[in-house]
């Protein structure tokens, strides 16, 4: 008998953020399968199991979630963020495209949540108030050129870059790089939100022109949300710069 | 005395794809301003007031609470989805540039929501799991033109595209017209989920190959996400094909 596989994301961490459908599955779930700070996120009772994973085995760990709801386990494959979104779910497709018969009868049920681009959006303002792209930064996922080539593009085109995965030890000067890049398409003024845990205790949310941008702030929680031409500051007196992309352009129809 | 100015989003219309947070702002509101269809969706108590407005008056809208928070109320603008993309955040942060000084000063609070690419793109798989761009379809926020060119420049850079606003009965021609436009620079099985009312118990989700897809089968409350060249499908027996686009491309680092 096949059980079911919960896919969910906790969200950028705060727990207040997650929502009631995402709690349900939670509560519903015999088995975890994820990422052990993911995992720590959660409440669990003594009568669930976990299995905690190292986080660059996503498709292993995808595999195990999958072998033990089509063994009739309720099992629920915890992501940060929303899992649609750089996260488990694609992992899990993959897992099924390339799997065994049975993993394509388990009934799966993906929940989305808060990624952090939303999340650190609401903390400055409403940099994604206009048209925007999402690029992981990572060249472990694809090849650096391919990268450089959507970074362009997306200035070009006029969008909002979200930027995830902008850092790590083994990845440290990407993030310059594509500042370097960028600089050759937009305002030097265009406003860069580092957006680093939003919504926990050790959030830190910092605005830089583009022209100075400082890839040393970011870490592996920040996601850097870069602005296009169209992007504003308003300065407020106590309180944090507000940034955001207004909702119209000259020349729409009304 | 300045009070306090929530700005929130319901989500796609299931009231379990709320959070936590969001919920505790409605219960602490007093005063809800917001386009009819969205205050519907909360469960407000007797002594809690309604300021209805049309979908189209959004910067009065935005003022009118701004005004009310000035004057020391705790008010919540309710946006559908995430207030911040497409939505009520960006004209709120409009007002208080273009407002009087004392609108800086008013607590503003933003907070994160399902968004519906996110809530559509959970129901068909994993489409989002990697780069990705959201575009709003209406030109009445900016030229056709404008639309035109990043259509093709997301197209060329490899992004998913996911289309807000596709359709309306005053823009009935411009979903057909982007099809077209895409069918130049994507593979002709390029999946196009069409995804109305994600969540909601009228949800209708349909996946088209981009060579016949049918622009008629969205409506206003259709998200339509359009695939890259990698996305795939994953036909399973009994239930909905999965659309996902892988976490790798080749030629990454590992």
């Amino acid at each position: 008998m096949s059980g079911r596989l919960y896919v969910i994301g906790t969200g950028p961490g705060n727990p207040e953020q997650m929502t009631a459908e995402t709690l349900a599955a939670i509560d519903a779930a015999t088995d975890f399968v994820g990422y052990g700070p993911y995992l720590d996120r959660l409440r669990l009772r003594p009568d669930q199991l976990c299995h905690v994973s190292d986080n660059r085995e996503e498709l292993g760990r995808a595999g195990a979630a999958l072998s033990m709801a089509a063994d009739g386990a309720t099992v629920c494959v915890v992501s940060g963020g929303d899992p649609g979104v750089f996260a488990m779910a694609a992992a899990v497709c993959e897992a099924i495209d390339n799997g065994p018969a049975a993993w394509r009868t388990v009934d799966l049920i993906i929940m989305p949540g808060i990624t952090a681009m939303l999340a650190v959006a609401a903390k400055a303002g409403a940099p994604l108030g206009h048209d925007f792209c999402a690029i992981s930064l990572s060249d472990n996922l694809k090849p650096w050129d391919t990268i450089e080539n959507r970074l362009e593009l997306a200035a070009r085109a006029g969008f909002v870059i979200a930027l995830y995965n902008p850092i790590s030890r083994a990845r440290p000067w990407q993030l310059g790089k594509a500042f370097e890049l960028l600089r050759d398409h937009l305002p030097t003024t265009t406003p860069v939100i580092f957006g680093r845990a939003a919504g926990r205790p050790d959030e830190r949310i910092a605005v830089q022109a583009l022209s100075n941008a400082d890839p040393s702030i970011a870490d592996m929680a920040t996601c850097v949300i870069i602005g296009s031409a169209e992007t504003r500051i308003v300065s407020r007196p106590g309180g944090l710069d507000l940034v955001y992309t207004p909702r119209f352009m000259a020349g729409g129809n009304k």
